[in-house]
């Protein structure tokens, strides 16, 4: 099994399309045989918020991957985070609050019937590469988002991930199909404990149900393991990948319809009552505007004192 | 994680709206908290049969929980069962059985082409609460079908519990969407290997492949973890616990149409051929009418017997 | 449990319709007491490759069951190997080069939408009777695919028991729903880790995640366990067997549009590139137009060579 880590290792930065979006560097990229990795790094975030930076950001970087259809030299790609303790926190919940003006269009343009946060987790899934997530920090609400969406993930056994779709303790269902891909990978029953309590599954137990693929003791053997297997993807032709992706999201993913109806429902459920709008008022005040600190260490423990 | 047990804990017995159906005090319910708890009872039956009692008392049950929509007090619904041998034996054989005289309705009024017990189950998928199974006894045919209805599953580690559905050992197949849940839940090859065969899966090992959630060695456990997971969903708001719910049931529930061709056929398989009518009558003979015996406690090894 | 192992038996060999393909004895069949017994034996390969031999006699012998719809004597089918290494190896390239002259049909005369050997893996999933795999040796790509479109998968705990879909080393994606089964049974996770790197699991794996149903220790073993099961299930009516396999396939399966739209990109993605012709040429000559080797017996590890 040794093979692959033979061939040459020169580093080649893909060619930059001209971006749609303004960048902000959020996303550090390094291609090279094939395997892109990038690393999100949300600089105006201490948890790596899903915000309007990383999602522009992101939105040109899914443009560049899908751009050449299967003729792109990248087969696999790799996504992983530079914040110790956090893979995605979560969304950017000022995007949620009456009053607040984001730059962000409210719609995906490619997708006009997709609202944009949640067209990007879609057009993850529509990428012709394989798509693997690493993970060593927590990922809440639509960071869970988007590791469903990316076709594998490999988790770090560490007290720092912790993965969960809080959107139910804030009045909201979770959108992007996030509780609906997770039914596919753990069942409908366990889905329904985790999401509807809001609380948190750590890295072993996980692994244990299904949730993530694969468990591991260290980073190195966490990064060891998803190299070999991304590079040696990487080896097969693209057209192929693609198929198969084709294939087992035609019957694994949410059909669009039924996404596009969840997805647009988070915001109305969210939105329209006084009660979330005071839920997400309140978490913002807790969490000093998503600072880092004990409500986005332990959201699910700190989030039930709202209801005090 | 204390902190909910802090809440006031004072009963409320939740106001009962008029009932459609005449009630036969089967069901034994009690709310506090945004929780009820409600316990099984078929007075009427030694084994908590699903007969026509029982089957009144669900369906105004249903009807109270659903009536509000999203402003019930109601948040989650917790079922348990007050006999230590079963949660739900299977239906009352008897209304499959020529001749016998039910004063059921055959077709759900609410749902006119789905017969009335399949549509019970149907009803309770399709309530805005969270609902929770606590499963200390047998749960064989439409009790198995009760358990996937439920958005979780909870079991003690017990010799009386054992799930099933044994619909195929009486040349039948499951109604009720029984076994289509389960292969969400265990996949299609589990699925059939339990249900073909019409083989009980008892605690543990319904915990290990996914069939329930998880499994307690002790009733306090069982309950204690129960009642914290209920009363941590009801603090949340109910459009959120309500959407929720609708997003996952829409990809893993049986698409309604063929919920209802598969009920439909479980009737027809059953009531249309000699043999079918020949095992019934088997049954109802080798059990005394469903009394409790050596059959009922162990319908797996019994129901051969009829064959030799 | 011994009740059905006192049954009379007595071999029956079922009556022989008349073929609508030419016979090749690739298939050994011994029926008692409504199970019939199918030993896989293609004597025209060393790895049990499926080529026209044994496509035609699966054809036949599919025919031969389908016949008699619920009227059929045999309730349950077993399908094992007469090859201690191979359960089936996958299918002839050569029908995949072009210039290769086949005998065989290039559509299904009973799904003309339905490229031949992708039918004969649907025509599987909709026998009437339950149908049992076991299995003792590889089954890679098609041989997969074979496993995927039994009801039921129970495998020995052998170096020899390798499962994968190969096709993605080859630049295609599995056919005849391969990888949308196997999502069913392990997610969409764990399937796109092993079909998009063309990975073997063993059988242990393969149990504990749920791509077979259960693993034994002992040939032994296996075997009753799966005689017991099959003659359980052959007591029961037939009708019975078929509604239940009827309400999971409709919920399990792929639905036939998307089976056949992911049936004909294989060999669209595989025959209409000059690189996929390129590597199974490469294929045929590294293994010596299939023969028993060192990249038959390992082809994970062999196949990547191909691209060094």
């Amino acid at each position: 099994m040794l093979f692959y880590r033979l061939l040459p290792l020169l580093a080649s930065t893909v060619a930059v399309l001209a971006a749609r979006y303004p960048s902000f560097g959020t996303l550090q990229t390094q291609t090279s045989n094939g395997v892109m990795h990038v690393v999100i790094n949300n600089t105006f975030s201490e948890i790596n918020v899903l915000d309007y930076h990383l999602a522009f950001d992101l939105a040109n970087l899914l443009e560049r991957l899908q751009g050449n259809g299967t003729d792109s030299d990248v087969h696999a790609v790799v996504f992983s985070s530079a914040n110790p303790k956090f893979f995605i926190a979560h969304v950017d919940i000022n995007l949620f609050v009456t009053g607040f003006e984001s730059p962000l269009p409210k719609f995906d343009p490619f997708n006009p019937d997709i609202l944009f946060f949640d067209a990007l987790m879609w057009n993850i899934t529509t990428l012709p590469q394989a798509t693997i997530a690493v993970i060593e920090g927590r990922a809440r609400g639509i960071g869970n988002e988007f590791l469903m969406a990316c076709d594998m993930r490999f988790a770090l056994s560490s007290p720092n991930v912790l993965l969960s779709q809080t959107e139910n303790s804030v009045g909201a269902n979770p959108g992007a199909g996030g509780a609906m891909y997770l039914s596919n990978l753990i069942g409908h029953g366990r889905t329904f404990e985790y999401v509807l309590s809001a609380t948190d599954v750590n890295a072993d137990t996980a692994a244990q149900i299904g949730w993530v693929n694969r468990v591991f003791d260290t980073p190195h053997e966490l990064h060891d393991y998803v190299d070999n297997l991304a590079a040696r993807i990487a080896l097969f032709p693209l057209p192929g990948i693609a198929g198969t992706k084709q294939g087992v999201n035609a019957i694994s993913r949410p059909p669009r319809d039924v996404f596009v109806r969840d997805s647009q429902d988070v915001i109305i459920s969210v939105t329209s009552t006084a009660e979330g709008q005071e839920l997400l008022d309140a978490v913002l005040k807790a969490t000093n505007n998503q600072s880092l600190g004990a409500f986005e260490l332990d959201w699910p423990t700190e989030v039930v004192k709202l209801y005090q």
